[in-house]
């Protein structure tokens, strides 16, 4: 019995990576994944499972036997798809878009299929100098000042996401003003953002080592649209100098999360000179849409800062993950973040004509994500790339023309990219309740915003902002189109309906 | 003319995310890759290009206009192919394998292609429930004890690599000692590991702001194999009490970079236990062969650990990146590396029925990892997955066998798992040459094994262990079988005899 089983191994070997099977099955999911996104409208947007549906449904070991990859995409379409929320879906307008594309996917593909870990030049040296290129192409998109070029001594490299990206640069700056300070003066270290600026940042210095204490997320007002002004940065600094603390980092944002807010980066800049600190400009969403002219003038400044990332797989077509950031003193990074060991000593490093990424992020290994970046770019053509982003725009546009002609709703702050916050107006709902508090206003804003998601139509999230609860229409998946919009709109007005009418 | 090329434009509208198109193009690449496996073992498997090679082939900004597909992919076979490093030719032994595999592949497209940003529960369902689900399936397959499981109160996550996995895990160690030592003694903090440990260790402590003074490499010897010695990890702790410092954390390793020695956990944890350190585990290369009953033992005192990792991308067919981190008191992550802000709040994170893997990293933003995972365990099966480790052990065996039967060379560690360090041993030299000194031995295996990787047949590295410099042969790469390793040994030995003759 014993004999048989193990002639029947010997026949049916299976091999991990043969050609022609790789070649037939990755067939099938190409298939697979055309017709999901042929699909994908058909599913409600944001998942409607319950917490710990996929354990009833799956076995609770690993299976002994090999099964056909059929049976396992018939689960995927059964048991994963209706667990995901669709973020590629045309009407998904939440958090902000993750934007997919054909180019972005080959572009994945191809280097997951060639599958080098690129640490260093040597280790593969296409996947180094191609992420060097590619970011100065990018950089020159920007219209980034050469200083932050490989051209112009700084450079470009390709993090996973922000959060890593502002982790690598706190450190930096971290370092670099010990080795002035003192290494016993670290908990007198002091991180500087508003109160709009992405979590990331409290993460970063809490990871690095700064005390919590000193983390300041200066307060914004509508008055400055959510912007971070100078002046109120420059006495939160000057009070923490008086208390005998270092300044050491600032944050500036170019559209935040909650509202694509945009911190003045010029004023900015002239404090962080003033007082010797790190400028990072984080424009995670916003940052794509200033390879358009006309959305430049919101970067103006960051020549004076001294790094600056964008998420390339937010908005511009890049799939997770794949943060470009610029430096425009590599040697910090370097410094900060460099090991070499015996077993990665190489000529080339040795030579001192090459990048070796590693010293440029956390992790060593690290994937051949510039592919997706040359894909895309190469497929889309920056033209092309323009014209999406400002095609997302004018449906953003659109939105707040359609709320604008419907008294009971207003947009809550101006619209600077392709992202609408909006609500459902106090006055309005005074008229159909006695209650006109801005508290029974938010309520209802969130009672709404939960009648739509739990539709399935469209999936929108919110934020509260100088205490407003909105709702976030934030356009940007590839897939959708203006007719998407209007329908969006629609829903959004008949839940409305329903719900005014209820109460 | 103008208005031709307006005209002509909008008939030709490019959208990023067409299903047809993507069916198209994704075929085409499917194709590419399944030609390029077929093709592999043609190229120099160590990229023969010198530095700046790629600036001189590409423009030196993007394209406006669109590309067509074929002429990318000419591109990527003309420009990009040359400069890779074959981490998947069967004739690939350097450092570690990164292992890929068609189902490791086909579960990184599926990621891809839903491209989901499953930061908490909410934001795709799935792509948690899942994770938990298949790092419970792994952790059972690993013989791990229960409280590493979620049922046990404990829990799995993945991480890009394991650099990440200890940088969390020393952050997590490091809050819960500064909470009841005071964030005053941060500088006080010392991180232990051997001097075979992985640099990951020292660039976590250095990322965390542990003082660069206070990181200890604790010296092994060829007597313990170049295990780390619980009796020197003792002395130097008691040293480091005895100067007012604060012992924190000891990185234990499986299967160590250069020799793939192995640091005995029972001794070191009971050491840990004594000093109240946080021990981690690091199992990157060889924590997937401990899958397989006979290497189990290789894990003996892991459940005195506080946490475990190792790389499914690098032995465990999972394609870059995917790292797997075990740890007993998830709350510990949470306590150090959670953030809520406002436009993250929602009813399952606020029921505390789910896992927000957010707080389990240091990123925000996380890919569908676990899908890669859960199809290669499902599409070969635990059966298949011993069977392929055990296959690269044997052919370890094999070529330690080859070597034996040459007088010439020596194997200079014992071997544990699919690695082998050798090197033609000073004797032999010593008849060629007046030279018989260790260094002039080193001397030769560095030239030797630069000649060897110059021609392009195979690619082996280096390491220097104990002050001894040997070839490191790491079988893994997915397409090897047991002709390769014959055929490496002839390269071997034919280079060795040319420079044997010359000198």
């Amino acid at each position: 019995m014993e004999g048989i089983q193990v002639q029947k191994h010997e026949n049916e070997t299976i091999k991990p990576l043969d050609p022609e099977e790789f070649r037939k099955q990755g067939h099938m999911v190409i298939d697979f994944l055309a017709d999901y996104y042929e699909n994908v409208e058909k599913y409600p947007v944001r998942s409607q499972v319950q917490p710990g549906y996929l354990r009833q449904r799956l076995p609770e070991s690993a299976p002994c036997e090999p099964e056909p990859l059929e049976e396992i995409l018939r689960d995927v379409q059964k048991d994963i798809v209706p667990g995901i929320t669709h973020w590629q879906s045309p009407n998904y307008f939440a958090y902000f878009p993750s934007s997919g594309s054909t180019a972005g996917f080959l572009g994945e593909m191809l280097s997951t299929g060639f599958n080098v870990v690129g640490f260093n030049w040597m280790s593969s040296p296409a996947a180094t100098e191609l992420e060097s290129i590619v970011m100065d192409w990018l950089g020159k998109m920007l219209k980034l000042p050469n200083e932050f070029l490989f051209s112009g001594g700084g450079g470009g490299v390709l993090q996973g996401t922000t959060c890593e990206a502002i982790l690598c640069t706190v450190v930096a700056a971290r370092d670099q003003m010990l080795k002035k300070i003192g290494r016993e003066n670290i908990n007198k270290l002091v991180v500087y953002g508003s109160d709009q600026t992405h979590s990331a940042l409290q993460k970063a210095a809490q990871i690095a080592g700064i005390n919590p204490n000193n983390f300041r997320a200066v307060s914004t007002t509508k008055a400055d649209a959510f912007g971070l002004a100078a002046e109120a940065l420059r006495s939160t600094i000057e009070a923490d100098i008086e208390a005998g603390l270092v300044p050491l980092f600032l944050c500036a944002t170019i559209g935040t999360t909650s509202s694509t807010a945009v911190d003045a980066l010029n004023p900015l800049c002239e404090v962080g000179k003033e007082f010797g600190i790190w400028v990072h400009v984080d424009a995670a969403y916003a940052g794509s849409v200033c390879i358009c002219p006309e959305f430049r003038h919101f970067l103006d400044g960051v020549e004076n800062a001294d790094s600056f990332s964008f998420n390339a797989h937010k908005w511009f077509f890049s799939t997770l993950d794949c943060c470009c950031l610029w430096v425009k003193n590599p040697g910090a990074l370097v410094k900060a973040l460099s090991t070499y060991p015996e077993y990665l000593r190489n000529k080339a490093s040795e030579s001192k004509q090459v990048v070796d990424y590693k010293d440029w992020q956390i992790t060593l290994s690290r994937r051949f994500r510039s592919l997706k970046l040359w894909l895309v770019l190469r497929s889309y053509g920056v033209d092309n790339l323009r014209k999406f982003l400002r095609s997302h725009v004018n449906m953003a546009k659109n939105f707040e023309g359609l709320i604008a002609m419907d008294k009971r709703f207003e947009v809550v702050v101006p619209r600077n990219f392709s992202t609408v916050c909006f609500r459902i107006s106090p006055i309005e709902i005074g008229k159909n309740q006695i209650i006109t508090m801005e508290e029974a206003t938010n309520n209802f804003n969130s009672k709404l915003l939960e009648s739509i998601n739990e539709s399935g139509k469209i999936y929108m999230t919110h934020a509260v902002i100088g205490g407003v609860y909105v709702m976030r229409f934030a356009v940007g998946a590839s897939l959708t189109e203006n007719w998407h919009v209007n329908l969006a709109w629609k829903v959004v007005q008949e839940h409305a309906n329903a719900l005014l009418n209820m109460s």
